[in-house]
C-alpha cells in the first residue's frame, strides 16, 4: 500500500505516520510506502524508516506532480491553523482551500487516467461550528448540527468537507471527512492556533514554566488526546463506506471539559505547585474566537465505529507524561514534575 | 448607485435588471449605472437604456478588471446549471466556484484599496439540500436544515454560501446568500438544468407543442414564479444586516406543488386540450437527480422580510400568460391557447 500524509511533518501527522509504520498494515494490507509532505521535514525517526519518503515544501507546489502518481490512500492533514488564517486571509485560502482543491484534482486526474479512486481521510475541525443569529448553536454540537463557521479556518474546513463529499460522489476519491476535536496535550512550542493554550496550560507547568490562560476558567471545550485522535483517523480510513454511513462529515469523539477541570486534573496528577504555574490573563482576541466555539461535541457516528473519548482529563495528562518520559527530551519537558 | 448583475443576460438576470431600472432606486438611492455581465449580450430593451452597460464574456475573464472598479451593489447570479455541472465537472468548478471566488476577491481588493464594502446578493439554490444516509432530509427543508448536496451544482452553491459568509464576516463585502427555488414558468427554450421540465410542461403546451414530463406525477417540488423570485432578490438586497439576521443563507419562499397539481392547474387555466399535450416518459437520469431534491421548502426568515410565495400554481401560469401577452412573440408563445 502506498500512502500519503499531507502535513506529515506536523505533530498529528508524524504521530499518525509512526502509528501506521508500527502497525505495518492498513485495511489488512502492508504499508509499503509512506510519503510525508510538509513545510518542514519530519522527525529523524521517521526519516530513518525505509518505507518513508519525505517531501518538503508547500503542498500546493507538489500537487502538479501528484497528478502522475497514484496513491492507495491519503490522510490530508496539512492546514494553516485558525490564528494564522484570521491574521492572514489569503494564507488561509491558499493553504486550506486551494491546496485541498489541487490535491483532490490530482487524485481525480489519476482516476481519469484509469487508476482506482484513492481512499482519503480529510481532517476537518470542530471549528466548522459556531453561533449565528439565525442559527443558535446547541451547547453540544452533534454530527448533524448545522455548521455556521465563525472563523476563516472553520469556513475553509467546511468548504473542503463539501469538496471531499462531492469528489467522492463522483467517484474521483473515496473520501471521508472527520472533524478533529482540539488535540491536547500537544508537545513543543505554542503555535498560531487560537486553541494553542489548551495544551499550553498543561505542557508549560509540567516543564516548570509559567503559563498564561487567556480565557476564563469556566470555558468548556471538546478536546481529544493525540492517541485517540490518531485512532479516529485510522478507524475512519478503515471503515467501509456503509459503516462510515453517508458522505457528510462526522465528529471524532471528544471529552467535553472546562478549563477549571483541566487545571484541577493537573493539580491531581502533578501537584498544586505545578498547577500554581498557571495564571489567568484574559486575551480579548483569543477569548473572542473561543467564545464562538462549541462548548462540547457528541460523536454518535464515530461511537458506532467503536471510537470513544477519554472519560477523564487526568488520563490525557498521564498519557502526555508517559509520552514525554519515552522521548529523549523528557527531562526538559517534565522538569516541573518531581519524578 | 452603481450596480453589477452577473448573469445579467439570463432570464432571471435580465428580469431583475428591468425591475431595477423600472424602480429607478434601490435602498432609496437612484440606480445610475447597471453593469450586466454574461456569456451572451442582454436583450435589446436593456441595451437601449442609457444606464445599462453590457460586458460579454466569461465572468472569470472579467474579474481581474473588477479589482479596479468599485460597485455599490452586486447581484451575483451567473452560474452553470445543474445538468451541465453533472455532465462536466470542471465546467461547474470553474463557472460556479472559481468565478465566485474571483469575484469576491475583486470586491475584497476594492475594500483593501480603501473602498466601501459592496452589498452582495448571492443566488444560491434549494439544490444545496439532499438526503444523506447519515442525515435524512425532512420533507420540507427550512432555512436551518443541514444541507447535504447530491449534485455538484448544489455542492458548489453551498460552498459559495460559506465564502460569501466569511468574506462578509471579514468586512470585505456585505453579503447575503438567498436560496432560489426552482423558477417557473421560464420562457424560451429548455436549458441544461435538470429542473428545466418544471417550466417545459407548462410552456410547451401553452405554445401548442407536446411536452414530455420525465418524472412521475407524484413528484413534489418547491417552485417560485419569476416575479416573486425577483422580489426576493431585491428585498434581500435592501434588508438591513439586522433584519437579514445572521450570515447563513436563507430560503426564498416556495410554493410546494406536485407535478399532478401543476398539470391540473394548466387544465384549469388553459383547458384540457392544452393539458393533453403533456405526456409522461420517465428519464432515469433526470428522475434520479430530482429524487434527491427536497419535495418542499419553508422560508421563515424570508417571510419575516415580508416575502410570500404564490398560494396557487394557477396564479403562476396566469402570470406567465400575461407576461407573454405583453411580449412581441406572444402569438407564437401562446399559440396553444385559444385566446
Amino acid at each position: 500500500m502506498k500512502l500519503l500524509i499531507t502535513g506529515g511533518g506536523g505533530f498529528v501527522g508524524a504521530r499518525l505516520a509512526r502509528a501506521l509504520l508500527a502497525r505495518g498494515t492498513l485495511c489488512g494490507r502492508p504499508v509499503e510506502q509512506l510519503v510525508l509532505t510538509d513545510l518542514a521535514p519530519p522527525p529523524a525517526d521517521l526519516l530513518a524508516d525505509a518505507r518513508v519518503q519525505a517531501r518538503t515544501g508547500a503542498l500546493l507546489s507538489q500537487t502538479e506532480a501528484l497528478r502522475e502518481e497514484p496513491f492507495d490512500g491519503v490522510f490530508h492533514l496539512a492546514s494553516a491553523v485558525s490564528g494564522e488564517c484570521e491574521a492572514d486571509f489569503e494564507l488561509g485560502l491558499r493553504s486550506n482551500l486551494d491546496s485541498t482543491r489541487a490535491l483532490l484534482d490530482a487524485l481525480r486526474f489519476n482516476v481519469n487516467a484509469g487508476g482506482k479512486a484513492a481512499r482519503v481521510v480529510f481532517s476537518s475541525s470542530v471549528a466548522v461550528f459556531g453561533p449565528d443569529p439565525a442559527v443558535p448553536m446547541p451547547k453540544v454540537v452533534a454530527d448533524d448540527t448545522l455548521p455556521a463557521p465563525q472563523t476563516s479556518y472553520g469556513a475553509q474546513k467546511l468548504i473542503c468537507e463539501h469538496l471531499v463529499a462531492d469528489y467522492t460522489r463522483k467517484g474521483y476519491i473515496d473520501g471521508r471527512a472527520a472533524r478533529l476535536m482540539t488535540v491536547t496535550v500537544r508537545p513543543g512550542r505554542p503555535n498560531g492556533a487560537a486553541s494553542s493554550f489548551f495544551s499550553g496550560i498543561i505542557r508549560e507547568p509540567l516543564a516548570g514554566v509559567e503559563s498564561v490562560c487567556p480565557v476564563d476558567a469556566s470555558v468548556s471545550h471538546p478536546v481529544s488526546s493525540p492517541s485517540r485522535t490518531i485512532d479516529g483517523l485510522i478507524k475512519v480510513f478503515e471503515a467501509s463506506r456503509e459503516t462510515f454511513n453517508g458522505r457528510t462529515a462526522l465528529n471524532l469523539p471528544a471529552l467535553n471539559v472546562r478549563v477549571a477541570d483541566m487545571l484541577e486534573a493537573l493539580a491531581q496528577v502533578a501537584g498544586p505547585k505545578v498547577r500554581a504555574l498557571v495564571r489567568f490573563e484574559r486575551d480579548e482576541r483569543i477569548a473572542g474566537i473561543v467564545a464562538n466555539w462549541p462548548t462540547g461535541a457528541s460523536a454518535a457516528r464515530a461511537n458506532k465505529l467503536g471510537l470513544m473519548p477519554h472519560t477523564e482529563f487526568a488520563e490525557i495528562i498521564r498519557q502526555y507524561i508517559e509520552d514525554c518520559s519515552a522521548a529523549p527530551t523528557a527531562a526538559q519537558t517534565l522538569k516541573g514534575l518531581s519524578l
